[in-house]
């Protein structure tokens, strides 16, 4: 965990086919900056295994689940809800107050895909714009990880990798991992 | 423009059809969050429109290009190139560098799809990773650009828009912009 209190990733509205590739990026973005889980609304198992098979491979903790009942996952929720859209308060104007929030309760980000119900913005405690320009559910949760861990998950470590990637100025390096 | 110097991305790796929705997000993640312009290399005719519409419709200044030739792009550009790779040199090492060439000089952001040809890593004067983990060519382009801004983007204004989102707590309000 980068924080006190664990951070999961909802995402909503994953229609299967056409949202395959933004429903894993999604998951892999929450995984690679610092989050601790991602939930799926919906049928996405063949984006729940490639985000597995890259924990498999480059390390965790990271889970991944899928869901039925996201609304239901939102109302539950013991701890902050966080819905990230273009229409909610500037991210600048907000993060020390959810940075706050994470040193009590744990948080729940809420990405959608491109209609958001209405009623997702009245269950969340925070409406978050990165931005109020439209761009990418996947931009506004890398700076919204980004600036909610304060770059802290940049430098984390990984447990059980099976590989690892040594930074190189040039060209591309990957160990195996050899276990202490 | 958010900096001394130009700030111009070239998405590689194009495949129309499959990478329509990424490239898109790529152009719509550049415009939000500060950078002058997107270079397309290949056949994105549809992102292109997609991102053009935004910018008729929210504002600009920012430009949408495609070339077929985006080795020249590199090869020709007159400034600083980097390449957002997992293989590269960690962000939070190098971004100081970064930023101090950017006072100098335009800067161009290389950001590929699955597969970078590795000349790309050689004609680039830095690699550099978004942490080393494989997630997403948006998430690594937005911290990217939040960092070399210094979220200095979050706060722009916008010109020529015809509408703008007023930031609201619950709920969604556009309004139509009155030119003055």
């Amino acid at each position: 965990m980068q924080a006190e209190h664990e951070v999961v990733v909802l995402r909503l509205g994953h229609r299967p086919g056409r949202d395959n590739r933004m429903t894993t990026h999604v998951g892999l973005t929450a995984r690679a900056l610092g989050a601790d889980r991602v939930v799926i609304a919906g049928a996405a198992s063949g984006s729940k295994k490639t985000i597995d098979d890259i924990t498999d491979r480059f390390g965790g903790p990271f889970d991944v689940e899928l869901t039925d009942s996201p609304r239901r996952v939102i109302r539950e929720w013991e701890g902050t809800t966080v819905h990230l859209t273009m229409y909610g308060l500037p991210i600048q104007n907000v993060e020390d107050d959810i940075r706050r929030d994470l040193d009590d309760d744990p948080l729940l980000v809420i990405v959608g895909a491109e209609k958001v119900p209405f009623d997702v913005y009245e269950l969340s405690v925070y409406n978050v714009g990165v931005t109020n320009q439209p761009h990418s559910e996947v931009a506004g949760l890398a700076v919204f990880l980004d600036r909610l861990f304060d770059g802290r998950e940049l430098g984390r470590e990984w447990e059980n990798a099976t590989h690892r990637v040594i930074p190189k100025e040039t060209g591309k390096k990957v160990e195996p991992v050899e276990e202490a």
